[in-house]
């Protein structure tokens, strides 16, 4: 360890905001092909005829994903549409991943077959090449990279930062599901450890479950938007929860915003399941996280026609810089927006 | 954990690169701009003008690197060193670099700041941007991943699978260097362990130290091949080690080998420390790793040409597939290579 105590600052008082925040702004850039570096969801190559889109991620064992009811097969799906949902994030097409993998000695061959056959899967789907990666042994879990690479014609680029006060701020689907689908996951989990011949129940929780293990993107929205010529004005991926990604694209916009709480899109079952949990929905809609959907901003002008498409809600507007980032509840009341520790 | 153990082949029976051959026979391609996926140093994308190479690799605490002995700040550069060898290795130039990090709670902001500094020292060296990455906790060990992108000129690309029979087997620098280092550093820990008063001495030892927690690339011997107007028929680098890395190349390009003993470069330093360690200084040579060397063929004509390059040695040349991969001792004895376990 190289510094002293006395100098040090604890990683909980940045976050993980922070921390990108504090390395970026060490790091200056060299070569005219990088278009955009750290601060959006892929970095940016100019590659002459459009962009090349990159983007990795980490996915560790008991940070990430619980081995106990996460199948590998799922686990592997599922670390694809983590890699690619940031390259439809910049509306771009996903083309190639890699993939390394850190894998301690109590793994099995067979095991790792059913990562790559789940990753496979969800190549096969999004029409994506498992292009290359890394394998080494690992002492302590399971350790996964996923990096993604895709294109985008230039004049289609939509990054985090171009939203524009007045805009209308929008998600894709609905939020919530995933984290209540691990909450239920976890309930079960803990019955089964206190009573080994207890077996889950898990009827009734299909598709919150289905989000959790199995998630897909709506690739299909972006889609429709493209086909009813409504253009976006900014786009991120919703992976860390709706108040962190939003605080995240508001902060590369110079905006603020306004969300109405009735208008955040919750399905029934997440409801359902929070309130056996005894949980507000709003909490797991806002800071739940993995809900691959789409967060992005129109122009105001577009309201009648992003109506039209289905899967798409309005749930608020963006404000003029300095004015906060706020949810308006029911009764008016305005509770700011704030990242989760 | 989804498989029977009575199905199970442990992870040990494999090794490396049988799992990524293992993995790799289980990928389709399916975008034309895939030109070449697993199976190389880094993978190739068609971005019309070009290439566009990518690479990544994972680096884990306790496998790779030890914090004990490994500087921050080293430990960052090195990262940097291992993912643009990839591109290089490819004849390409390395622009983008993504780096991962997953972080355990006792590290303090100054301690990531001393990786990225480092790390940031070595883009600057070799003209690259750090352009992304992605930062997590870590129930475990401090993680690392490391993507790198870059380019070539689509008639300079040189695979790992161009070498053909009687071609000239070629390595740039010495090798087992940086292994001896870490030899050298583990046996001062081990005195420091011993008794916490003994300081480490590890002088008359700077450049096979420098080699293992310092390490560049030889960025000017391909330059100098350039020059020369010699062109390369395959190239790797050598992290893993020589055995190993001339193995995979031969069996990419459908060839054998014969090296020779006596023409392996081994720095005086790397002997000497081996012979204070009573190890057979080819040991390290051929399977040590980490030499951040890269490992080539040309056609013989050149032979006069190579000849002239300072930092080149011709260890060997190319066989008839299927002839095997030996390496031929002083006294004419033929001993076959073989992939450490």
């Amino acid at each position: 360890m190289s510094e002293k105590e006395n100098n040090a600052t604890p990683m909980g008082k940045l976050g993980k905001y922070g921390l990108i925040d504090h390395i970026s702004g060490k790091i200056e850039l060299q070569n005219r092909s990088t278009v955009k570096g750290i601060g959006d969801d892929a970095a940016v190559i100019d590659s002459n005829e459009g962009y090349t889109l990159v983007s990795t991620d980490l996915l560790l064992e008991g940070i990430h994903f619980n081995l106990i009811y996460t199948p590998l097969r799922h686990l592997g799906y599922k670390a694809v549409i983590r890699a690619i949902s940031d390259i439809y994030a910049m509306n771009g097409t996903p083309e190639q991943l890699l993939i390394g993998l850190g894998i301690s000695s109590r793994f099995m061959v067979e095991q790792i077959d059913e990562i790559i056959t789940g990753a496979g899967l969800a190549c096969n789907k999004y029409g994506v090449d498992l292009a290359g990666g890394d394998t080494t042994s690992s002492l302590t879990g399971l350790t996964i990279s996923v990096t993604s690479l895709g294109n985008v014609e230039k004049t289609k680029l939509v990054r985090r930062d171009g939203a524009k006060p007045n805009q209308l701020l929008c998600v894709s689907g609905d939020l919530g599901a995933a984290y209540m689908g691990l909450q239920i996951l976890e309930r079960e989990k803990k019955l089964f450890e206190e009573d080994g011949h207890i077996q889950p129940d898990l009827t009734g929780y299909d598709y919150i479950i289905g989000r959790q293990l199995k998630p897909e993107l709506p690739v299909e929205v972006l889609t429709k938007l493209k086909n009813a010529g409504i253009s976006l004005t900014s786009m991120t991926d919703i992976t860390e929860g709706l108040a962190s990604d939003l605080i995240q694209l508001c902060k590369a916009s110079g905006t603020g915003c306004r969300i109405f709480n009735k208008q955040i899109p919750i399905d029934f079952e997440t409801s359902r399941a929070a309130e056996e949990l005894n949980i507000d929905p709003l909490v797991p809609a806002l800071n739940g996280g993995e809900d691959f959907e789409f967060l992005f901003t129109v122009p105001l002008e577009m309201y009648e026609k992003i109506k039209q498409i289905s899967s798409v809600s309005v749930i608020g507007h963006m404000t003029e810089k300095g004015s906060g980032n706020y949810i308006v509840g029911a009764d008016g009341s305005e509770v700011e927006l704030t990242l989760p520790l």
